[in-house]
């Protein structure tokens, strides 16, 4: 794991993502977490599954861990969590049922608008999607 | 409402979309469906929580909401429903805690690539986000 | 045409529009300016080719039509043209060779950012395309 | 430069990019261009300028390099140049006057549908822009 953000212990940063009941349901846990990225687990459920045959994860899951990954890597790079303005994603497989990793990182931190991405990892290690989102990083607003 | 999709009940095209373990998760009621727009309401839980001092709705299930409308709303202009190949969400402002209303649209129904959007309200009725996305309607497979 | 902007007359946005060279390279002509839209017209030119045997209108020049006619709606709407944050397009079909109209609308004015969205209709009125972006109305900068 | 594609020398992809008279009017000329990614040069002219102070690269310039360097990087990469279906930009700083080079690389190569993206730096080096966008292989139809 790289340098902590702040020094503090990762878990620092896992209780205040945990802050967020969403955060908790979807039980994220922070791999790795320094200025350069973030990884977190989400460890599978149920109620994630889409209800096709192959029990795949929701899109809307993957969406989620995407923002939120990449706007709680701004705060590992200095920054704060900051409304997302606006996200787009690309799918490019369906995610088969398992706990997914996610990993956000910064594109550019401003005063006023942060850009971040992410990218979701199933449990073979292949890319599931990718997404870019744009933060505003200049309100106080909790994103 | 307007004339249901297949001439069968409003209740039909809602059990189809309920086979998803997340939309029952979500609590998802067909408010109207027919060939140019689906209405659902998700029934608000706690674990939407962002954890803001607000108790404002998590953008990820906004991201859902918007995602699963638009595919819904290709069912009922007469496609079926497909995976996302990519979505792209703008956040207007912040979702209040309470159910939400989200209604898809179809923007062009191909026979291989269907581009479809989605707008969610809150309970006053404010335009929450939009959304548009990709749909690869030339696969069998279950979006 | 609607109420003008300012009370001036249409020439006088298009006058600002044209102050930018590209603009005046893609001939943009306002056809109605007013709070609630922005259409303008760029006339065909044969550099616009994809070179495809058609001779469609390359997606960037749609691209590029979707942005400016966003970004200029937010004048008309009584905000100011500012910098695009990010802009995502969905191509509906081939646009063909001839002049586009393009029509930009806001979604949502605020004093730090403003969503807007644009369609470009060809010569036959069809929607070629549709786009929306975010702007970054909190900097004084020229979009 | 890497492998060239088809063991042909790199002006082969340069004459099939400057087919189209968009191309040829960005006068883009091929830096790289093998199976991992496409590097293209775009050389600066004065109808470029979006019209403000500083002569800054106007944004739709941007999003069409952006595209057209994704979409040609498919071809590089085994697949064809292909039509997009949708394409979304992040601009991460203003694209200052002088040439411009894109780098586009493919991020899932499908029977039917193909995801890349591309990266705009300017004269310094410095990334301008990035783009994601989904493109339809399964159609003969030129991008």
């Amino acid at each position: 794991m790289g340098g902590l953000v702040n020094a503090a212990p990762a878990g620092t940063i896992e209780d205040r993502i945990r802050l967020s009941p969403f955060h908790t349901w979807l039980d994220l846990r922070v791999l790795e977490a320094d200025a350069s990225q973030l990884r977190l687990r989400a460890t599978w459920r149920e109620e994630w599954s889409n209800g096709d045959s192959r029990h795949s994860t929701h899109g809307g899951i993957v969406a989620a861990l995407l923002d939120l990954a990449a706007d709680w890597a701004i705060a590992c790079a200095g920054g704060q969590t900051a409304p997302t303005l606006d996200f787009a994603v690309q799918y490019l497989r369906a995610a088969k049922p398992g706990d997914l990793v996610v990993v956000g990182r910064v594109l550019k931190l401003g005063r006023s608008v942060t850009f971040a991405e992410a990218e979701v990892l199933d449990s073979d290690g292949e890319t599931v999607a990718v997404g870019r989102g744009t933060y505003a990083s200049f309100t106080k607003a909790a994103g």
